[in-house]
This record gives structure tokens, C-alpha cells and sequence, in this order.
């Protein structure tokens, strides 16, 4: 089958009207049009090669949102109709330890990503959810629960379940303190999941002006992290820290405001921890660096279905698949609140 | 009261003979007679200055072993007679949220250190084991059990309680893989300590020459860490390693044989975490560097229990006081299987 969407040529080039090959559904396949997707700065990366793996064409997107159009023999969970997402990951080995546990992010042999990767079973590239329709193996699709605004809902598939995982993951809930590292697509997503969670949030940030939005958004403090009485004033205070600052940075400052026991949790950066962490500040407290990807199939489902309950979608601005290079090129300046969401309706006009 | 002791008046000269003032006892202090003093690197450190933060004269000595010779009026749990240990500290605020968690060693306030400290309340300094006589807050003097080598059991109140910490606070026992990185007076304890908790233990190490060794300190393996195909053959083995190398060193390459949700503790080394972590080898398969320093009272008393059930003490070379210069210069060559300890008749001679 042949889709309409949009791919990167190469790295140093803009995104381009692209016909994307995608495989005749399997009987456990599910065949979704899809309605919006969201743009991560994943894809950005990606589409520009900054991890050195890209491969092109290249269809970007793993923020998707559709409504189910076919359904193969083997599949039980799904009716054409459906509100469904499909996230970072469309298949997994579903044999190892970690998939066994429901962590298909974690599979030992690797998941396959739902672009800029290769299937497991026909060896043909993965494209994406920048264009009108996508094949995915029923395991890796998600129910959207009915009432959740759908183009705003399209981030949680990996803004919400990247910071909703590891908030799982420690326990967060009433009586806790968390604190949030970062005002972007990760970090809005992490304030309003761990407010909802019950615990007492702060946001920690380089800029004054964005108190305002980051009370809205469910911080109950906002400390500056460029003010170090600020930063003494918060001393020990924080069961877990969400860092999802995206690049290189310091986490030694933050370390002395992590309760006894307190973890720093990175879901941002992939990279060297530059400049150190000083040993002194973990032993002192018995603290931890950790990092955390995305989210299994299961937890992806809680979060969603969670979501669902408390009316939580991210902040967005809906663009057309054509302006993702200017989007592109705003995102390089944070300049979106906090995410875009493309509709796809702009592909089929 | 004044007793015989050694201390190092400088942080270039050797340590002398000296003579330490110490309180008279208070009603809820605990006079003791030492009899053994393990000789722990940090009594190196802080000899030279290494830290930064001695004062002088200092008289180090924080693995402590003697036989009560007087109690206070207020002293409930000790009598005369007794055979006690102290450790790394006499003192703590006993009110902040870590002291009444039992886990002085983080006190916000800080412990009292045994040596280069001071007294919280007659702000004198404290002087540490390597002396005839200590007098020690009851709260901060552990029993330890009949049947022990005195002599052996000495590191177990810092090398001993600094390893037992970590395997607790992760729940280590029956099922779990253990590795531990470095075999000196910590490493060789924590090979003793998680095999007896029922681990499957694994040594890293740089020398293929402590491989015998390290079966009979109660490895079940031996990898070379130089080794990358024996590297290779460990990816995702561990649930704990306990890190007991003393100086930077690089933690990645024991990253990936890490299991999910996998742990490296570091206990042995405080600084710069140079050359820096890579966020990726912790953010696939969730994974943590974390940082724990000795242990609080109750559980030097639970390690000690252990210790006497199981009949674990360190493996020590007792030597005389008189020796202790020469015995620091062999221990820089890590010269000691696998820790010296003092016998302190050797003073009053
Ligand atoms: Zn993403
Ligand atoms: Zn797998
Ligand atoms: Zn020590
Ligand atoms: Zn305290």
C-alpha cells in the first residue's frame, strides 16, 4: 500500500512531500488513518542525523493519533472505529525479560521503532506518523480514551508516558515532593502527571517568566536555579527529580535539593554526563542518577486511560504537514508551548 | 583523662606517640578499653590531608574493639565487661528526619566524626582508636557477639558496615546477582557479606592473579574487567554492584552488565565522576549510579549479629602500634590482604 506523508531526503535537507511504501496488513495487523501527530524533538534529530543513525528517506513521527480503518483475522482488541494511538515503538521481540514484564522499551534484543527503524519480520524501513496512514502490529496499539481532545492527546504517546513512567516507576503519588528540570514538551507533561498524581510539584528553571505558566501547568513552586539561595532554600527536599533537559548540562546543583534516598531521573539527554557528578553528593544521602526511556505497552495504556480520567492532554499548536520546517526551525528557539501537533486532514486536502 | 595514643601532628610527618585528652565520662557515656583498631584508607586520607579538612594533632582509628571498663549512670544497654565495638561516628543530632530513621551516617545536622571531628556539646575534638581508651555516647556503641576473633571482627565497623549497607537497602538475598568492583578491605568484605546473604556473587578486577582469591572470599565468579569478551558475556547479569575502587575511575564499562532496574553503588570513592557516566547506558534499562556512605547504628548491630551468626570477620594482619608508618606506606602499594589491624597491648607495653 502507498501513503502520502512527508520525509527528510538527508539530513541537510528540508522535509518533502514523500510516497511511503507501507506493508500489506497482517492478520495481526491494525490499519489506522491517521488523525494528528505529534512532533518530538526526536524527530528533529533524527530527521537531522545528530545521532549519526538516520536513515533515509526518513518519515518522522511516533506521536500518533488515528481511528482504526482495518483490522486483521488475528485481531481481538480492536474494531474498525476505534480512537487508537501508536507511540515510539511498533514491535519488540515479546519473548525476552523485559518484554515478558511488559517493558518493550527495554527489550533485550531491541524494539523496533516505529520510524527510522527496520520490521522484524519483512526487513523493510519503518516510516512514521507524519503522513495519512500506518500498519502496526496489534500489541503496539493503544485505546484513546472517548472525551481526551484528540489532536492534544497525540504528545502523550511520548512526552506523557516518558515522564509518566518513571514518576510509576519511583511511586510518586500523595506525599511526595517532585521536582521537574525543564519547561518543554517533557517537562509541561511531567508537571501535570505528577500534580495529578497528588504529589507537591516544583518546577525548577533558568527563567523567571515562566512562573506563570508553570502554576498553571500544576507546579506548586517554581525556584530558580540560577539563584542559589533559592536553591539552598530547597535543600533536601525532593523524593524525585524529572530531568528532561535535552542536552549536556550540570546535575550537581540540583543533587544536594534530593530528599535522603532522593533520585535524579534523566529522560532527556542521551549523553555523557559532562561535567561530572560528583560522587560526594550521591553518598552523602544515598541519592541516585537513574535514567528512564519512554514506556511500555501496558503503561502506556494506564497513562492514557489515566489521562482519561482526569481530562489531561498536552499544550499544543496544531500545524499542517506543510509547515513542519518552519516548525522545525522555531523548535530550535522553544518557541512552541509546548508542543506541535500536526493535522493530518492538511495531507489529504 | 589523659591516654596514650599515636597521632599525626602534620600532614607530612610521621605518626608519633601522643598523649590525647578525653572528657571525663558523662552519665550516658561508655568508657571502653580498646583493644584492636582496623586501620581503614580514609586514616591515610585524612593523616595527609588528603581531603583537605584535617586538624591537628590527629589521632585516627574508626574500627574499634574493646571491653567496657565503666558505664554512666544513664547507661542502660552496656555493663562492665562487655565487648563493644565503635565506629565511624560518635555522635549525631538524633532528631532530623535521617537520625530517626536510624541512619545517622546521613544526619542533616552531620555526625559527629570518631576522629577530626567535634563534640557537639563540649566542642573538643574528637581523637579516634588509635589510642588505649575512648569514651563514647552509649547510642553510638554497638555490642558485638561472643565467638568472634576480636581482632578479625575490627573492620567489620567500617569496611564491614559501609558494604552491608548497600546490599541491605537494595534487598539483596537469595536470587540476586552481586558483583563487586575492587578487591581490597571493602571489596573482600562484600564478597563475604553477599555471599552469605544468599547472592550469586561476581568479582570484577583488573588482575587475573585474585582469582583465587576471591573464590575463597566467597566468588562464585571472576571477570576481568579487562576482558571485553568476558564484559561482553556479563551484559545484564547484575541487579547490584557495589563499587569499591577508592580513585575516579570509569563506571561505563560495568553499565551494560547491569540487569533492568539494575544498581552500581559507589562506597568507596568521593569526587568527580571522571570520565563522565554516559546518560544513554542508564536510560536503557533504567538504571542507576548511587552513592551510600558506612551505615546507621541499628544496622552495624544487624551486620554484626549477622556477622557472629555466620561467623564472618575481615581477613587482617594485626600488627603492633609502632608500626603503623610503615603499615600506611604498604598499604598505598595495596600491599594487605586485606586490612591491618592494631593490637593495642602493643601501646601499653
Ligand atoms: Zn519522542
Ligand atoms: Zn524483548
Ligand atoms: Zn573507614
Ligand atoms: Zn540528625
Amino acid at each position: 500500500m502507498h501513503v502520502s506523508a512527508y520525509a527528510a531526503q538527508s539530513a541537510t535537507t528540508p522535509l518533502v512531500p514523500f510516497t511511503a511504501a507501507r506493508r500489506e496488513p497482517r492478520p495481526d495487523d491494525v490499519t489506522i488513518d491517521i488523525a494528528y501527530c505529534g512532533v518530538c524533538h526526536s524527530d528533529l534529530h533524527q530527521a537531522r542525523n545528530d545521532w549519526g543513525n538516520s536513515k533515509f528517506p526518513m518519515v518522522p513521527g511516533h506521536e500518533i493519533i488515528g481511528r482504526v480503518t482495518a483490522v486483521g483475522t488475528a485481531v481481538t482488541r480492536f474494531a474498525v472505529g476505534d480512537q487508537v494511538g501508536v507511540g515510539c515503538m511498533v514491535d519488540s521481540c515479546q519473548q525476552c525479560a523485559s518484554c515478558s514484564r511488559g517493558l518493550e522499551q527495554y527489550c533485550e534484543k531491541g524494539s523496533t521503532l516505529t520510524y527510522n527503524g527496520v520490521d522484524r519480520r519483512d526487513g523493510l524501513p519503518t516510516f512514521g506518523g507524519y503522513s495519512e496512514r500506518i500498519v502496526v502490529n496489534d500489541k503496539f496499539v493503544v485505546k484513546i480514551p472517548d472525551g481526551l481532545d484528540l489532536a492534544g492527546a497525540a504528545p502523550l504517546l511520548c512526552a506523557g508516558i516518558t515522564t509518566w513512567s518513571p514518576l510509576r516507576q519511583w511511586n510518586i503519588g500523595h506525599g511526595n515532593k517532585v521536582a521537574v528540570v525543564g519547561l518543554g514538551g517533557l517537562g509541561h507533561m511531567a508537571l501535570k502527571l505528577a500534580r495529578a498524581l497528588g504529589a507537591e510539584v516544583t518546577l525548577f528553571t533558568r527563567s523567571p517568566d515562566k512562573e506563570a505558566d508553570a502554576r498553571a501547568l500544576g507546579a506548586h513552586h517554581v525556584v530558580l536555579s540560577t539563584d542559589s539561595a533559592q536553591m539552598k532554600a530547597s535543600a533536601r527536599q525532593f523524593d524525585l527529580i524529572i530531568d528532561t533537559v535535552p542536552y549536556a548540562h550540570d546535575l550537581n546543583p540540583y543533587l544536594p535539593t534530593l530528599a535522603l534516598d532522593g533520585t535524579i531521573v534523566l529522560v532527556g539527554y542521551l549523553g555523557p554526563l559532562n561535567p561530572p557528578v560528583n560522587s560526594m553528593l550521591l553518598i552523602g544521602g544515598r541519592k541516585s542518577v537513574a535514567g528512564s526511556a519512554i514506556g511500555g505497552i501496558a503503561e502506556t495504556q494506564e497513562m492514557l486511560d489515566f489521562c482519561g480520567e482526569h481530562g489531561i492532554t498536552s499544550d499544543i499548536e496544531v500545524i499542517r504537514m506543510q509547515d513542519i520546517n518552519a516548525a522545525y526551525e522555531r523548535m530550535l528557539k522553544s518557541d512552541v508551548k509546548y508542543r506541535f501537533v500536526i493535522d493530518l486532514a492538511s495531507l489529504r486536502a
